[in-house]
Protein backbone atom coordinates (compact mmCIF):
# COMPACT_ATOMS: atom_id res chain seq x y z
CA UNK A 1 0.00 0.00 0.00
CA UNK A 2 1.52 3.81 -0.81
CA UNK A 3 -0.87 7.02 -0.67
CA UNK A 4 -3.40 7.35 -3.57
CA UNK A 5 -2.34 8.30 -7.32
CA UNK A 6 -3.58 11.82 -6.76
CA UNK A 7 -0.31 12.47 -3.74
CA UNK A 8 1.57 10.36 -6.06
CA UNK A 9 1.40 12.37 -8.77
CA UNK A 10 1.93 15.10 -6.70
CA UNK A 11 5.35 14.18 -4.78
CA UNK A 12 6.63 13.30 -8.48
CA UNK A 13 5.63 17.03 -9.00
CA UNK A 14 7.83 18.63 -6.64
CA UNK A 15 10.17 15.87 -7.21
CA UNK A 16 10.90 17.28 -10.67
CA UNK A 17 12.36 20.66 -8.98
CA UNK A 18 16.04 21.12 -8.13
CA UNK A 19 17.19 20.46 -4.75
CA UNK A 20 14.06 18.49 -3.95
CA UNK A 21 14.20 14.92 -3.35
CA UNK A 22 12.11 12.00 -2.33
CA UNK A 23 11.24 13.24 1.60
CA UNK A 24 11.21 17.38 1.22
CA UNK A 25 8.90 16.32 -2.19
CA UNK A 26 6.79 14.22 0.42
CA UNK A 27 6.54 17.12 3.08
CA UNK A 28 5.21 19.45 0.64
CA UNK A 29 2.86 17.50 -0.99
CA UNK A 30 1.28 16.36 2.02
CA UNK A 31 1.18 20.07 3.29
CA UNK A 32 0.02 21.18 -0.38
CA UNK A 33 -3.42 19.43 0.76
CA UNK A 34 -3.71 21.75 3.64
CA UNK A 35 -3.68 24.59 2.08
CA UNK A 36 -7.04 26.55 1.59
CA UNK A 37 -9.35 26.33 -1.80
CA UNK A 38 -8.38 29.72 -2.90
CA UNK A 39 -4.58 29.22 -2.57
CA UNK A 40 -4.47 26.38 -4.35
CA UNK A 41 -6.07 27.80 -7.40
CA UNK A 42 -3.30 30.70 -7.14
CA UNK A 43 -0.67 27.80 -6.90
CA UNK A 44 -2.37 25.85 -9.62
CA UNK A 45 -3.03 28.98 -12.49
CA UNK A 46 -0.09 30.23 -11.95
CA UNK A 47 1.68 27.27 -12.82
CA UNK A 48 0.02 26.97 -15.86
CA UNK A 49 0.13 30.72 -16.64
CA UNK A 50 4.13 30.59 -16.13
CA UNK A 51 4.60 28.20 -19.02
CA UNK A 52 2.01 30.13 -20.98
CA UNK A 53 1.91 33.76 -20.09
CA UNK A 54 5.72 33.70 -19.07
CA UNK A 55 8.17 34.91 -22.38
CA UNK A 56 11.11 36.70 -22.76
CA UNK A 57 11.27 40.31 -23.57
CA UNK A 58 12.91 40.70 -27.39
CA UNK A 59 15.04 43.71 -25.93
CA UNK A 60 17.01 41.83 -23.09
CA UNK A 61 15.76 38.93 -22.64
CA UNK A 62 14.39 39.25 -18.76
CA UNK A 63 11.08 37.37 -18.20
CA UNK A 64 8.29 39.21 -18.91
CA UNK A 65 4.17 38.77 -19.51
CA UNK A 66 4.62 41.35 -22.70
CA UNK A 67 6.91 41.70 -25.90
CA UNK A 68 9.06 44.05 -24.10
CA UNK A 69 9.51 43.85 -20.15
CA UNK A 70 8.71 47.08 -17.97
CA UNK A 71 12.31 48.45 -17.83
CA UNK A 72 12.83 48.38 -21.41
CA UNK A 73 9.53 50.32 -21.71
CA UNK A 74 10.85 52.82 -19.11
CA UNK A 75 11.79 55.73 -20.61
CA UNK A 76 13.10 57.22 -17.37
CA UNK A 77 15.80 54.59 -17.34
CA UNK A 78 18.63 55.47 -18.56
CA UNK A 79 19.37 53.97 -22.46
CA UNK A 80 23.39 54.67 -22.32
CA UNK A 81 24.53 51.92 -19.96
CA UNK A 82 23.63 48.25 -20.27
CA UNK A 83 24.38 45.91 -17.18
CA UNK A 84 25.03 42.63 -18.52
CA UNK A 85 23.89 39.52 -16.10
CA UNK A 86 23.23 35.99 -16.65
CA UNK A 87 19.72 35.52 -15.26
CA UNK A 88 16.37 37.60 -14.70
CA UNK A 89 17.17 36.57 -11.13
CA UNK A 90 19.62 38.81 -11.50
CA UNK A 91 17.96 42.31 -12.92
CA UNK A 92 15.42 41.88 -9.99
CA UNK A 93 18.58 41.68 -7.22
CA UNK A 94 19.78 44.97 -8.46
CA UNK A 95 16.43 46.54 -8.73
CA UNK A 96 15.89 45.87 -4.96
CA UNK A 97 18.93 47.71 -4.40
CA UNK A 98 17.90 50.15 -6.74
CA UNK A 99 20.49 53.13 -7.54
CA UNK A 100 20.90 51.18 -11.33
CA UNK A 101 19.40 53.73 -13.56
CA UNK A 102 20.10 52.30 -16.86
CA UNK A 103 18.76 49.42 -18.42
CA UNK A 104 19.64 45.34 -18.36
CA UNK A 105 20.37 43.00 -20.91
CA UNK A 106 20.01 39.22 -19.47
CA UNK A 107 22.44 36.36 -21.24
CA UNK A 108 20.05 33.89 -20.37
CA UNK A 109 23.17 31.31 -19.26
CA UNK A 110 27.01 31.48 -19.02
CA UNK A 111 29.13 30.19 -21.88
CA UNK A 112 30.44 26.49 -20.69
CA UNK A 113 31.23 24.30 -23.70
CA UNK A 114 31.37 21.36 -21.17
CA UNK A 115 27.94 21.79 -20.80
CA UNK A 116 27.60 22.40 -24.61
CA UNK A 117 26.46 26.10 -23.89
CA UNK A 118 28.18 27.67 -26.67
CA UNK A 119 28.21 31.27 -27.68
CA UNK A 120 25.76 30.63 -29.89
CA UNK A 121 23.13 29.60 -27.65
CA UNK A 122 23.24 32.48 -24.99
CA UNK A 123 21.91 36.06 -25.60
CA UNK A 124 24.66 37.56 -27.28
CA UNK A 125 22.93 38.26 -30.69
CA UNK A 126 20.16 40.71 -28.91
CA UNK A 127 23.61 41.66 -27.23
CA UNK A 128 24.86 43.34 -31.03
CA UNK A 129 21.82 44.69 -32.30
CA UNK A 130 21.39 46.69 -29.13
CA UNK A 131 24.70 47.98 -29.41
CA UNK A 132 24.18 48.74 -32.62
CA UNK A 133 20.49 50.22 -32.74
CA UNK A 134 20.71 52.15 -29.21
CA UNK A 135 23.39 54.38 -28.02
CA UNK A 136 25.36 52.90 -25.55
CA UNK A 137 28.17 54.14 -23.99
CA UNK A 138 29.05 51.84 -21.49
CA UNK A 139 28.82 48.05 -20.67
CA UNK A 140 28.52 46.69 -17.24
CA UNK A 141 29.86 43.31 -16.68
CA UNK A 142 27.92 41.76 -13.78
CA UNK A 143 28.78 38.31 -14.10
CA UNK A 144 29.75 35.61 -11.61
CA UNK A 145 33.90 35.58 -11.17
CA UNK A 146 33.61 31.25 -11.88
CA UNK A 147 35.41 29.87 -14.88
CA UNK A 148 32.32 30.39 -16.84
CA UNK A 149 31.85 33.99 -16.27
CA UNK A 150 35.52 34.63 -16.72
CA UNK A 151 34.97 33.03 -20.37
CA UNK A 152 31.82 35.12 -20.76
CA UNK A 153 33.38 38.30 -19.98
CA UNK A 154 36.29 37.61 -22.37
CA UNK A 155 33.95 36.42 -25.83
CA UNK A 156 31.85 39.57 -24.86
CA UNK A 157 35.35 41.60 -24.52
CA UNK A 158 36.40 39.93 -28.08
CA UNK A 159 33.36 40.46 -29.71
CA UNK A 160 33.02 44.21 -29.24
CA UNK A 161 36.67 45.07 -29.90
CA UNK A 162 37.16 47.79 -31.88
CA UNK A 163 33.73 49.55 -30.96
CA UNK A 164 33.24 52.55 -29.01
CA UNK A 165 31.86 51.20 -25.84
CA UNK A 166 33.32 51.21 -22.52
CA UNK A 167 33.11 47.73 -21.19
CA UNK A 168 33.42 47.92 -17.16
CA UNK A 169 32.81 45.00 -14.27
CA UNK A 170 31.74 45.15 -11.24
CA UNK A 171 33.57 44.48 -8.48
CA UNK A 172 34.78 41.74 -6.73
CA UNK A 173 36.29 41.74 -3.14
CA UNK A 174 35.48 41.37 0.38
CA UNK A 175 31.39 40.98 0.78
CA UNK A 176 30.80 44.08 3.36
CA UNK A 177 30.60 42.82 7.02
CA UNK A 178 32.41 39.51 6.34
CA UNK A 179 34.66 38.56 8.59
CA UNK A 180 38.31 38.08 6.52
CA UNK A 181 39.24 35.28 8.53
CA UNK A 182 36.74 33.13 6.41
CA UNK A 183 37.63 34.61 3.45
CA UNK A 184 38.94 32.35 0.66
CA UNK A 185 42.32 33.05 -0.76
CA UNK A 186 41.21 33.67 -4.62
CA UNK A 187 38.75 36.43 -3.35
CA UNK A 188 42.13 37.89 -0.54
CA UNK A 189 43.96 37.82 -4.19
CA UNK A 190 41.92 39.82 -5.79
CA UNK A 191 40.91 42.31 -3.40
CA UNK A 192 44.60 42.91 -2.77
CA UNK A 193 45.18 43.49 -6.87
CA UNK A 194 41.84 45.58 -7.22
CA UNK A 195 42.70 47.84 -4.42
CA UNK A 196 41.55 51.38 -3.99
CA UNK A 197 43.31 54.47 -2.55
CA UNK A 198 41.42 56.17 -0.16
CA UNK A 199 44.10 59.08 0.18
CA UNK B 1 10.30 46.66 -11.34
CA UNK B 2 10.12 43.16 -9.64
CA UNK B 3 9.00 39.98 -11.46
CA UNK B 4 5.90 39.64 -13.79
CA UNK B 5 2.54 38.63 -11.41
CA UNK B 6 2.06 35.53 -12.52
CA UNK B 7 5.97 34.31 -10.91
CA UNK B 8 4.86 36.18 -8.49
CA UNK B 9 2.12 34.82 -7.32
CA UNK B 10 3.95 31.05 -8.20
CA UNK B 11 6.69 32.29 -5.41
CA UNK B 12 3.64 33.39 -2.85
CA UNK B 13 2.21 30.14 -3.36
CA UNK B 14 5.86 28.33 -2.75
CA UNK B 15 6.33 30.45 -0.03
CA UNK B 16 3.11 29.01 1.73
CA UNK B 17 4.34 25.47 1.84
CA UNK B 18 6.14 25.01 5.15
CA UNK B 19 9.87 25.16 5.93
CA UNK B 20 10.11 27.04 2.25
CA UNK B 21 11.46 30.89 2.43
CA UNK B 22 11.78 33.55 0.12
CA UNK B 23 14.61 32.56 -1.62
CA UNK B 24 13.48 28.76 -2.22
CA UNK B 25 10.73 29.60 -3.23
CA UNK B 26 11.68 32.12 -6.07
CA UNK B 27 14.05 29.23 -7.23
CA UNK B 28 11.50 26.83 -7.26
CA UNK B 29 9.36 29.26 -8.99
CA UNK B 30 11.58 30.08 -11.84
CA UNK B 31 12.53 26.14 -11.67
CA UNK B 32 8.72 25.72 -12.21
CA UNK B 33 8.93 27.97 -15.50
CA UNK B 34 11.14 25.64 -16.84
CA UNK B 35 8.88 22.10 -16.38
CA UNK B 36 7.51 20.85 -19.47
CA UNK B 37 4.48 20.84 -20.73
CA UNK B 38 3.01 17.54 -19.82
CA UNK B 39 4.34 18.09 -16.15
CA UNK B 40 3.21 21.36 -15.19
CA UNK B 41 -0.32 19.51 -16.42
CA UNK B 42 0.26 17.04 -13.76
CA UNK B 43 1.28 19.23 -11.20
CA UNK B 44 -1.20 21.72 -11.32
CA UNK B 45 -4.20 18.96 -11.42
CA UNK B 46 -2.90 17.06 -8.77
CA UNK B 47 -3.03 20.38 -6.19
CA UNK B 48 -6.53 20.83 -7.49
CA UNK B 49 -7.59 17.03 -7.06
CA UNK B 50 -6.07 16.83 -3.63
CA UNK B 51 -8.13 19.19 -2.47
CA UNK B 52 -10.92 17.63 -4.28
CA UNK B 53 -10.60 14.15 -4.40
CA UNK B 54 -7.85 13.11 -1.56
CA UNK B 55 -10.07 12.46 1.55
CA UNK B 56 -9.84 10.30 5.19
CA UNK B 57 -10.65 6.59 5.46
CA UNK B 58 -14.28 6.81 7.19
CA UNK B 59 -12.69 3.92 8.90
CA UNK B 60 -9.27 4.89 10.11
CA UNK B 61 -8.94 8.30 8.87
CA UNK B 62 -5.88 7.47 6.48
CA UNK B 63 -5.69 9.29 3.21
CA UNK B 64 -7.89 7.78 0.17
CA UNK B 65 -9.66 8.55 -2.72
CA UNK B 66 -12.18 5.99 -2.04
CA UNK B 67 -14.69 5.84 1.70
CA UNK B 68 -12.22 3.05 3.00
CA UNK B 69 -8.46 2.89 2.32
CA UNK B 70 -6.94 0.17 0.66
CA UNK B 71 -5.90 -1.41 4.14
CA UNK B 72 -9.10 -0.97 5.56
CA UNK B 73 -10.88 -2.77 2.77
CA UNK B 74 -8.19 -5.66 2.04
CA UNK B 75 -9.72 -8.96 3.57
CA UNK B 76 -6.42 -10.45 4.19
CA UNK B 77 -5.10 -7.97 6.92
CA UNK B 78 -5.26 -9.03 9.65
CA UNK B 79 -8.61 -7.31 12.01
CA UNK B 80 -7.03 -8.19 15.98
CA UNK B 81 -4.33 -6.08 15.41
CA UNK B 82 -4.17 -2.30 15.39
CA UNK B 83 -1.14 -0.04 14.79
CA UNK B 84 -1.74 3.63 16.24
CA UNK B 85 -0.19 6.53 14.48
CA UNK B 86 0.02 10.15 14.03
CA UNK B 87 -0.43 10.26 10.55
CA UNK B 88 -1.22 9.38 7.42
CA UNK B 89 2.60 9.50 6.85
CA UNK B 90 3.30 6.42 9.45
CA UNK B 91 1.21 4.33 7.87
CA UNK B 92 3.27 4.78 4.83
CA UNK B 93 6.19 4.37 6.74
CA UNK B 94 5.38 1.07 8.69
CA UNK B 95 4.09 0.14 4.81
CA UNK B 96 7.84 0.26 3.25
CA UNK B 97 8.99 -1.84 6.20
CA UNK B 98 5.70 -4.60 5.26
CA UNK B 99 6.41 -6.93 8.11
CA UNK B 100 2.85 -5.67 10.01
CA UNK B 101 0.00 -7.12 8.45
CA UNK B 102 -2.50 -5.74 11.05
CA UNK B 103 -5.02 -2.49 10.11
CA UNK B 104 -4.12 1.00 11.51
CA UNK B 105 -5.79 3.88 13.12
CA UNK B 106 -4.61 7.50 12.01
CA UNK B 107 -4.95 9.98 14.68
CA UNK B 108 -4.27 12.99 12.33
CA UNK B 109 -2.33 15.07 15.54
CA UNK B 110 -1.17 14.32 18.75
CA UNK B 111 -3.06 15.76 21.78
CA UNK B 112 -1.15 18.95 22.63
CA UNK B 113 -3.93 21.38 24.79
CA UNK B 114 -1.12 24.25 24.38
CA UNK B 115 -1.72 24.44 20.78
CA UNK B 116 -5.76 24.15 21.30
CA UNK B 117 -5.47 20.17 20.26
CA UNK B 118 -7.93 18.60 22.97
CA UNK B 119 -8.55 14.66 23.09
CA UNK B 120 -11.79 15.65 20.94
CA UNK B 121 -9.70 17.22 18.24
CA UNK B 122 -7.81 13.88 17.42
CA UNK B 123 -9.39 11.13 15.60
CA UNK B 124 -10.39 9.00 18.79
CA UNK B 125 -13.98 8.91 18.94
CA UNK B 126 -13.75 6.49 16.01
CA UNK B 127 -10.68 4.37 17.95
CA UNK B 128 -13.26 3.50 20.32
CA UNK B 129 -16.22 2.63 17.95
CA UNK B 130 -13.84 0.10 16.17
CA UNK B 131 -12.70 -1.48 19.45
CA UNK B 132 -16.33 -2.01 19.78
CA UNK B 133 -17.40 -2.99 16.26
CA UNK B 134 -14.40 -5.09 15.38
CA UNK B 135 -13.15 -7.75 17.57
CA UNK B 136 -9.50 -6.41 18.34
CA UNK B 137 -6.94 -7.92 20.45
CA UNK B 138 -4.16 -5.86 20.56
CA UNK B 139 -3.65 -2.08 20.08
CA UNK B 140 0.15 -1.05 19.11
CA UNK B 141 0.68 2.44 19.53
CA UNK B 142 3.57 3.62 17.38
CA UNK B 143 3.73 7.31 18.13
CA UNK B 144 6.48 9.68 18.72
CA UNK B 145 8.28 9.62 22.37
CA UNK B 146 7.42 13.64 22.71
CA UNK B 147 5.69 15.24 25.68
CA UNK B 148 2.43 15.26 23.14
CA UNK B 149 2.97 11.66 22.58
CA UNK B 150 3.32 10.38 25.80
CA UNK B 151 0.11 12.11 26.99
CA UNK B 152 -1.74 11.02 23.98
CA UNK B 153 -0.10 7.30 24.59
CA UNK B 154 -1.47 7.89 28.81
CA UNK B 155 -4.81 9.02 27.35
CA UNK B 156 -5.56 6.20 25.30
CA UNK B 157 -4.35 3.78 28.04
CA UNK B 158 -7.11 5.60 30.25
CA UNK B 159 -9.66 5.45 27.61
CA UNK B 160 -9.30 1.89 27.32
CA UNK B 161 -9.21 1.17 30.95
CA UNK B 162 -11.10 -2.15 31.60
CA UNK B 163 -11.98 -3.56 28.39
CA UNK B 164 -10.09 -6.42 27.20
CA UNK B 165 -7.65 -5.29 25.17
CA UNK B 166 -3.78 -5.56 25.33
CA UNK B 167 -1.99 -2.30 24.87
CA UNK B 168 1.47 -2.12 23.73
CA UNK B 169 3.72 0.13 22.72
CA UNK B 170 6.77 -0.26 20.17
CA UNK B 171 10.71 -0.28 21.25
CA UNK B 172 11.98 3.32 22.01
CA UNK B 173 15.97 2.63 22.41
CA UNK B 174 19.36 3.21 19.73
CA UNK B 175 18.41 2.97 15.96
CA UNK B 176 20.31 0.45 14.08
CA UNK B 177 23.20 1.01 13.33
CA UNK B 178 23.82 4.36 15.03
CA UNK B 179 26.94 4.97 17.13
CA UNK B 180 26.42 5.28 20.78
CA UNK B 181 28.16 8.73 21.15
CA UNK B 182 25.74 10.54 19.39
CA UNK B 183 23.04 8.95 21.34
CA UNK B 184 20.93 11.78 23.59
CA UNK B 185 20.80 11.23 27.34
CA UNK B 186 17.21 10.53 27.33
CA UNK B 187 17.52 7.75 24.69
CA UNK B 188 20.07 6.32 26.36
CA UNK B 189 18.48 6.28 29.52
CA UNK B 190 15.27 4.74 28.02
CA UNK B 191 17.01 1.64 26.20
CA UNK B 192 18.99 0.70 29.67
CA UNK B 193 15.71 0.40 31.15
CA UNK B 194 13.79 -1.46 28.15
CA UNK B 195 17.08 -3.67 27.96
CA UNK B 196 16.41 -7.38 26.89
CA UNK B 197 17.49 -10.98 28.06
CA UNK B 198 19.65 -11.95 25.35
CA UNK B 199 20.74 -15.00 27.19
Amino acid sequence: MNYPKTILNLIESFKKLPGIGEKTAERLALAALNLDEEDIEIFSSSLKNGKTKIKKCEKCGSLTEETYCNICEDPKRDNSTLCVVEECKNVIQFEKVGIFKGKYHVLGALISPLDGINPENINLNSLIKRIEDESIAEIILAIKPSIEGETTALYIRKMLEGKDIKITKIAHGIPMGADIDYIDPLTLEIAMEDRTTIS
